[in-house]
């Protein structure tokens, strides 16, 4: 470091630079912290001062980077699990010199900035978004998992989490599945600050607590003052050569390095006043101008992946009865031949037939035991290294991983979902395994792509197509075995359907997917025999949504009875509404749905009892023809 | 117990009866297992198998329960967090006498019967439904809480748990209150047999491990073979006095009993066929008619509750700037005069204001930290016992409990939820902290009610309306601080609206809730300031939705605009369009939703990159008017 400039200290620091430098760094990542979120006039400046030493210290001796060079596969990777910290991460870029000063001032929470309030990957160095705690570790996991068992690459992961995030489960799940797959790659660093939003978080202190709990679940734990850094620049060290995933539980103080908000309650998530920033930046030594040059990348040429093979998806007979869980399951295996494909598992493989493709591709099959949380998560991160995951369990429980999903969206993670035993089609096992809300949820997210197909063929069709979008994509699969309804080679469009009844005298249209297209075809059958001609719509894509053909039939019957295995709100009924909505006069309409708790029964009484079965679609179908 | 009958033995097994009668209750709840999976067709025999002894020792000498009066106030609770073990739960039934031999036989799993798959408190021995695994613990530390700290009554909870299901993070939430709350009231016992679903689990039999955990989560662990009536029935007596909650681990065999199934893999979820029930049978000993008398309730006169004092909700100035969130806190505390009401936090109670109640009633107040999950499972664990349970967090966390609301409905669990810092107008924080799929969410959930207030009057009137709501209700609230729009004597009754611009020539009309009705407002004023005559309707109740007043809209105006602060699915724009499916034709229709991945920016800025700002809607009336 060179001497003071009349604008403050300036110079480099790197991995041989003196630790007095590095503790430099540290203010100037104070400094700049308090600075952006004054700026901004909201932020977490108490939240990232605690963390600034161990910031420092990494950023300049351990975080193998090349910051021009986001992308390279010898780089490791950061994540801010304590997201809210975000001033010190951008405050970190700001050092390494990829974003400047006047970005940090003046670009900091406004809109159209990249800066946003907690990280995300429109940032070329954020692999994932966070800000729901409790997330950033369990997304490490997976990105870590890949350096260490799929691409047997050097690099290291990094996380920094907060205290408060220690109590949510997935943190949990997350040090269980890090033991398990033995990711010794794998630092996590807790910023163990003793202050959560609203006061004292649960364990205070108590660094001997974490670390039990820590050693308990299969990782090894260091404990350390997170303010001296030389301590701190051993811990790290030591990290890397422990031999198993570990973590560093660092006793800090949230605002530390300023006295008047040091241990203070009542800061979290404020910033400093002008005046008191002012005195804040008098206290920690004044503006630094100090740039990082940290280790470089880890010397690492990945190795080109294999060429992908010819993909052989299993092909159907019409006819033939086929659950589209097992035409999944099988798809899922042919898809096996693109080398970037990975299945993942929460221990119910057999169910929703995953385990076929553990079956031929075993090295690249996650188990993640019952811990959907952490099966998402493991996804996400794997699709930060540029993996296809395909994660599937029972569409009832996809809805633990709700807020993994969600800020999947914000990850712009590319996910192929399947939840699979939808709706009261399951039968005897009763409403705990029935998924009745996840077409809603999975609509919902930002960006989604939601399919639900009838047949074998359909689904081995779009289980294929999911490796190619972008964002969420959800397939939904059923319990028990229907007729194959159409040949190996016919295409199913995103965003398109399929109409296997249609003449120019329909006088209704029935629309279903899944279970109730086959229910929709039984009743279109008995009402032909009384003369009455029904389109039948087989709406596989639920997300985008075949408007023209829905407003066709809309136009030219009448006439539409929507029949879904889902409950009311926010499934396919109200998907189609939304369609028709700005295109078309809708017509007369019969939504028929899950409206009262199921139990259990056999699936065609439950299909009945629902009011959602062939004779209720045929009902329903004559009585809004006035019949 | 008297000596074998003809039809194999009878007589009864109480608290004083030989450790050998138990073992026969027992080989009788195994063989029960195996009948009743077998005539179902469907079910967990081996899975019950392997804790029949635990629960023939609980069942004859620790449960205290008077089974003709479920509602005992000095009965223990007990919970199968491994809701799969059904036909054992359901054989203790029959062994206790309150299923007959028939009901058991004919009535597992079929339609119309109350002993369903997975139990459901449809029985009245049942608190909570079970069947996502990780949520029975959860829920015990809510009944456990409220014997412990709120009821001052002297009965146990008793919790029986997977072995699989100890990878679930909301396990070791619940363990960690278990342990922060001083649960010594609680027992949970973990049939670890080794097997899951879909092969070994991860512990496997490491008893070990498994100790080392609870403890380190601060419980007791204790680990006993599970099979040894002697040993269990010591453990159970012990845990009762550890003056912990505490943990016990049983080593047991997957479908112990019946050599052809035991620690098999291949036979989770699979019924034996009748040959094999047969010699399973056989094997046990043959078919028993014992009956338990096992400790009757715990003597207990439950104190009268204190009368209600009269609420005395905030009232509100019309004009006068007021978060919903701020008036949801207030009203909260109003709500604590009645003495049933409880609040719970997840470590936000600052930004949701639910604080406030912890100020005047901080008994009452429940602080789960950062475990979302837990607070739900609190919730429903306190609404067992009668409490009226008020729990909140940011909008965007409910996600990630979205499985445990789900279950709370199947539960039957009356809760009042309240989501905070919805949608794009918290500004700055950026979209991880925003709720923009808690409508869909919510909607979707059985026999919910949402509600959605624009101020501060409609929030203080609902929030004690959900006191006295069935089900599973939710208050959507906002960051912001708007105009109140109501006088204090205002009512807002449920699945109403209110019409604060109408008038005989209205030409469009305006929908909105919360922030977007303050736009729709404005975008009012600006129409009418050209001559445009624009009604606007406040649907502060999404669900039931005024279909009435929603119908009149359309007919009267003939041109709907709909702004939400919500993904574009399962929200406000899709509830109008259902609501009017049936009714009306439906008339131009405009639906100004969040589209596009949002960022950080201050709310205005926010909510009009989105499309629904008053500039927005303003312009989408003037198109569908033609303009």
């Amino acid at each position: 470091m060179t001497a003071a400039s009349p604008n403050g200290p300036t110079g480099t620091v790197g991995p041989h630079s003196d630790l007095t430098d590095v503790f430099e760094l540290a203010q100037q990542l104070r400094i700049d912290s308090v600075r952006a979120s004054t700026s901004a006039g909201s932020g977490h400046p108490t939240s990232s001062m605690s963390a600034a030493d161990l910031m420092a210290v990494l950023l300049a001796r351990h975080l193998h980077y090349d910051w021009q060079r986001p992308d390279d596969p010898g780089n490791d990777h950061l994540i801010f699990s304590k997201g809210h910290a975000s001033p010190l991460l951008y405050a970190m870029f700001k050092a390494a010199g990829v974003v400047s000063e006047e970005e940090l001032l003046t670009g900091y929470r406004r809109a159209g900035s990249r800066l946003e309030g907690h990280p995300t990957p429109v940032l070329p160095w954020v692999d994932v978004a966070t800000g729901s705690l409790g997330q950033g570790l369990p997304y490490g996991i997976g990105v870590a998992l890949s350096g260490r068992k799929l691409e047997h690459a050097p690099y290291r992961v990094w996380v920094l989490c907060g205290d408060s995030e220690m109590t949510e489960g997935s943190i949990w799940e997350a040090l269980d599945k890090a033991g398990r797959y033995g990711l010794d790659n794998l630092t996590a660093i807790v910023d163990v600050n003793r202050l959560g939003q609203r006061g004292p978080t649960e364990l205070g202190w108590d660094l001997e607590a974490y670390a039990n709990r820590v050693e308990a679940f299969g990782c090894t734990a260091l404990t350390v003052e997170g303010h001296d850094v030389a301590a701190v620049d051993k811990a790290f060290e030591y990290a890397s050569h422990t031999g198993h995933p570990t973590v560093i539980l660092a006793r800090t103080i949230k605002g530390r390095g300023f006295s008047e908000v040091e241990d203070a309650e009542g800061w979290h998530g404020k910033p400093l006043p002008p005046d008191m920033a002012e005195r804040a930046i008098g206290e920690l030594g004044g503006v630094r101008h100090l740039t990082v040059r940290g280790p470089g990348p880890r010397p690492y040429q990945a190795p080109p992946r294999p060429a992908p093979q010819p993909v052989r998806l299993p092909q159907f007979e019409p006819g033939e009865k086929v659950a589209t869980r097992s035409a999944y399951g099988k798809a899922l295996a042919a898809m096996g031949a693109h080398p970037e494909v990975v299945a993942l598992d929460a221990e119910v493989g057999n169910s929703t037939h995953a385990e076929e493709f553990a079956a031929a591709y075993p090295g690249r099959y996650v188990q993640s035991f019952i811990a959907e949380q952490q099966m998402l998560a493991t996804a996400v991160g794997l699709s930060v290294r540029g993996w296809r995951p395909y994660a599937a369990t029972f569409a009832a429980f996809l809805t633990r991983a709700h807020d993994f999903i969600r800020m999947a969206a914000i990850s712009r993670a590319r996910l192929a979902l399947c939840g699979s035993h939808c709706g009261v089609e399951i039968g005897a096992d009763g409403p705990s395994q029935m998924g009745l809300e996840d077409i809603a949820m999975m609509r919902a997210v930002h960006n989604s792509t939601v399919f639900y197909p009838s047949d074998a063929t359909t689904t081995a069709s779009l289980t294929a197509t999911m490796a190619d979008l972008e964002g969420i994509s959800y397939l939904r699969t059923t319990r028990g075995a229907y007729p194959v309804l159409y040949p190996p080679q016919e295409t199913f469009p995103v965003g398109g359907s399929k109409t296997p009844r249609s003449g120019a005298d329909d006088q209704v249209t029935l629309i279903g997917a899944g279970v109730t297209l086959h229910e929709c075809l039984a009743a279109a059958d008995t009402l032909a025999a009384d003369g009455i001609h029904a389109r039948v719509i087989d709406l596989y894509s639920v997300k985008p949504i075949d408007a023209d053909t829905l407003a066709t039939a809309a136009e030219q019957t009448g006439a539409l009875v929507v029949a879904e295995d889902h409950h009311p709100e926010g499934g396919i009924g109200e998907a189609v509404l939304h369609a028709l909505a700005d295109r078309a006069t809708i017509p007369r309409f019969a939504h028929l749905a899950v409206r009262d708790m199921p139990a259990s029964g056999t699936p065609a009484e439950l299909l009945d009892t629902a009011g959602i079965s062939r004779t209720h679609i045929t009902a329903a179908a004559r009585r809004l023809l006035g019949g």
